[in-house]
């Protein structure tokens, strides 16, 4: 069968080389189009890629193209990697002329009609584009803190009801694009501040555990307090987490509800998706982002070092995923699968 | 005046040599007796000298001596920085000997009649070592991470109360003494459990925070809920604080009671005690470990991103201080200092 | 066909982690026997295992053994991942006991019935096992940044002979066993000296390159110099050569001598036998450690930046390869395969 | 007496930075003029300092000037920090005003009538300004790598003539300037390329060692063959280097030639000129960056690990030194003090 041709907007930057790579054996998609304004009419093979994996070679020979070549082209569907700021206006004009935008920036997130798609949590919502007015439509995923924070929240929130919630990310230097932070800013250092994240971990989550109904999504409200801190790791975002359950849970529950939480069946199919979204680890030391950011080839998340209050409702946990794939390029993947296995595309 | 000759336990490892910088130039205390078990015999300046100030010079010719020399000397005052587990016999044996111990070790912190003492916090709980059955005594200070979080506690305590706390720290290496982690366990990484360290962050700072009375210390009722990890840091903790105030305030409240923040009269004038054990950093992006960790001489704990709910008792804030001087060495010696002015040495 | 079972000494060490995984999927030979005194009793699945690649599941419910175990099995192939001087006595006994010891370890390199071996530099040095006064032989490999080195260096000796070697090493941490180097040692440093490293790097590369007579083998007299640090690096080993040719050359013919450089035919069709054991990479700022180690499965060695002086014998360039791979336990594996592959086994 | 007012271009860069920090308690130059077209007419105080020392209060309150306020000025004294390709255009023009420039950048140092100075070695070079076609001049400092290795070769130059130089560095990050090198690029990894940095190294020694006539500088005639290389330090470049001796000479010659090594008379005196331009470290792992970067308040060079070869002439050994303050903006200000001390100010 032939696979769809799809965009990439931002092709050249860190997310973009992310999708080249997770686009590069994928069954339903191809991507078509690089587009990148910096480089546009060279060679993507002269790109200075910055992956641990080799270049595809199908790519290396595509010509880079510049924005307004996409726009003279018949519409399609297109990823976004494009920075936050710069994306909005793209992505509003690429949907107004018939694209269907996956998007990882975090300009549309939060519109009301822009579903904010985690496929395991909230696949129902990804309807909520048939409400903007066409002929195109974006769907975006979350931030790459807050999507991995919503996936081991989901369960809890399903399960027991979640009062309160706090969060302290030790995040990677991926996560900062590139170039990103200098390296003399960060040897020997933890940064203590990280512009924009923290409103952003604790809006997002909300959005998307909450619930569809004709007036839009109403947001679960779960108050989420979170602090935000880069670590002198390259890849894959730690999070120390301390919720309050609603109702009394025993640890065998609590490890039942994460290690057991699957996605609907329309989810599980999907190429995109790992066997198990959680993994619980049990090594009391682990998870640790060297030897865990990849668990599911990035897409799952891992869960360790659970404990429990004697008052069966304190919780608290470190999780630990990609935030380049699962939280960056592999979220917006997994959101076109969903919207091609449920005929949106 | 002459300085008191003060003997230093575990004189060679990564505490003591902290202990040997900071007596250098004291002017109550003089390192008198180096104990270091392994070593004894050999010139202290035959030792690997790890801190980046040069070794005092005074020291270079003293012998190390063995714990056994030491019992046979005229007891007197003592520093401890022997490891948990094999601190706690020699104290006790030390201080039936008459020797006056203050000891940075966790073997007798929570001990009934052992005092758990920040001399800004808690300076009376120092009486308690009357209640020992003498002719000497143990004074402890608290874990690293504790003595950090308590100092930040203490006023928001006095002035707001405090019906939680969630505190994730990201810890520097030298807190893990010397040879500590390997390196090839950090490097690009995170550790995401530190043994023993949360049940120490979540009891310590309620016995100091506590009350004395005619049966002992009575706890502070302070919930608090520890995440500990490590970080590629080569010194100063950093901690983010999550706590829930008993009381409404207002930020500049919050912030006034921080940075107002001083010991009693008795402690202000103290050799190594700094002029604000509190610094408010207004910077967006601070404290950070490699800038912050120093202030006032490495006795001061670094408070920034100080961030208030609008209800007024959710606040939010990262710390930050030196683990091997306020959280460690120079703890003991404030501790011995006031003991000096309060008349118990 | 059935594989030939094979004991690994120092099974649970760094090195003895790689051999484990070099041989979980290896055609000719099979870990039979794991060798480690001090976890001896408990099954292999119980050690920490430190490699980014998960225990092969083989091995986990295998016991491990202490040595005398094995010394009262009937002998058969060995590979020692023993530490230097540990492995010298146990190696010699061995072998008297018939065993055919693969070492990667120092002690026995310099003897002058042991062949020093890199198969596609000196497959025919092999042959001087059949001097050792049996009934079993020792047959060792390099120290790891001598391997690297001699690997590059065999082309330029053969086609334009070396008059003068200068290299500095830029060694990763894995080299140096775990656990290895404290972190606090390295954080935001180098560290300048590695103990009797330079010693290996600037004989070993002579026993190799020599020529196999009656008498042993004769070195190959290159004036080599060393000096050998240690970097922030988690693996590959990093050098920076300066040679003098004896004989002119164009940059082309140097290329061409170190990217066509090939074993001989016996070699080429072993299993871990690389297509190219050198990799010339032409990116102005290659090879680096983090991209770069792992070419050919960690068996090749890559090699960059050459620069050749105006006088046509001035050749300076970098090289890196896998420590733990090329430099220990993939040699150690591919001597054995070269061993089976002309009938030694 | 007053200080004489200076003026700093490329204020608020990297080296900018450390020439206001080194000038800040200077006895005769006060940084009157701070100059930095990107922030003109905002106050210093408003930069982002980037050292470890606190920014100076005097230059608080200073406003940063553009460059066209200071041709308005008269004529004075200027530092330049100016990045390389900015720095010469500029320089040329001051120079033409009538500014006596002590410059930092590429861009003049190999011109032939300007001096490449570094005092201990080359105080005479500095008459070389008279030749310059006035009012004012220029005199430059080498890069930072280039210097350090200089000042270690100077004396066995002069006592054992060189006949070859092989040298590799290990530069640290703060040598990139800021923003430098993204974190991401150097974390777990050394970069094995730093653009025209080896061409300096092999050539600016040689005219700093060179004999100044009637036609200007004749440069020493010592081969230099570089490769340099980046670290993940943040401070102090560490350099390996094999030298030729052309005499014999015995280790005590070496080490006494080293450490024995005094600029001229009138060098010695100055204000940040060290006492011991080398100094020789006898532990056998050192020097390291982390601890020995800043000896002589960083002015000074350390040398270790001092092997000779049998035959008396091939020597190898460490060097390390500060890049930000011997190797830039402390050997520009050192220039200055020579030129005063000389009455060219």
């Amino acid at each position: 069968m032939a696979r769809l041709p799809v965009a990439v907007l931002g092709a050249t930057g860190a997310v973009g080389q992310r999708f080249i790579q997770l686009l590069a054996e994928h069954p339903q998609f191809e991507a078509a189009h690089l587009v990148g304004d910096a480089t546009a009419g060279r060679p993507y093979g002269d790109v200075v890629w910055r992956l641990d994996v080799p270049m595809p070679e199908a790519v290396r020979r595509q010509p880079v193209l510049a924005l307004k070549d996409l726009e003279r082209a018949p519409p399609g569907i297109a990823f976004s990697g494009l920075p936050g700021g710069v994306a909005g206006p793209v992505e509003t004009r690429l949907a107004q002329l018939g694209w269907k935008v996956f998007t990882n920036a975090r300009d549309h997130r939060m519109d009301a009609d822009v579903p904010l798609v985690i496929p395991e949590v909230n696949a129902d919502h990804l309807a909520l584009v048939a409400r903007q007015h066409g002929p195109g439509w974006i769907a975006a995923n979350g931030n790459c803190t807050a999507i991995l924070l919503t996936l081991a929240l989901a369960p809890l929130h399903r399960a027991f009801g979640l009062d309160d919630v706090h969060v302290t990310s030790l995040q990677a230097l991926s996560g900062a694009g590139y170039p990103g932070v200098p390296a003399s800013d960060i040897v020997g250092n933890v940064l203590t501040f990280i512009e924009g994240e923290e409103e952003k971990v604790e809006r997002e989550p909300c959005k998307t555990l909450g619930t569809l109904g004709p007036e839009g999504v109403r947001p679960a409200p779960i108050p989420i307090h979170a602090t935000c801190t880069r670590a002198n790791v390259p890849e894959g975002h730690t999070e120390s987490v301390h919720v309050r359950l609603s109702r009394k849970a025993s640890l065998a529950d609590v490890r039942e509800a994460l290690s057991g939480f699957r996605g609907p069946d329309v989810v599980r199919g999907l190429h995109s998706a790992p066997k198990a979204p959680l993994q619980v680890l049990d090594a009391p030391d682990r998870p640790q982002p060297r030897w865990d950011a990849m668990l599911g080839g990035g897409m799952s998340v891992a869960v360790g070092r659970l404990r429990l209050d004697a008052d069966g409702r304190g919780l608290r946990f470190v999780l630990l995923g990609s935030n380049t794939i699962r939280g960056a390029a592999g979220a917006s993947v997994l959101n076109a699968e969903l919207a091609f296995a449920t005929g949106l595309l």
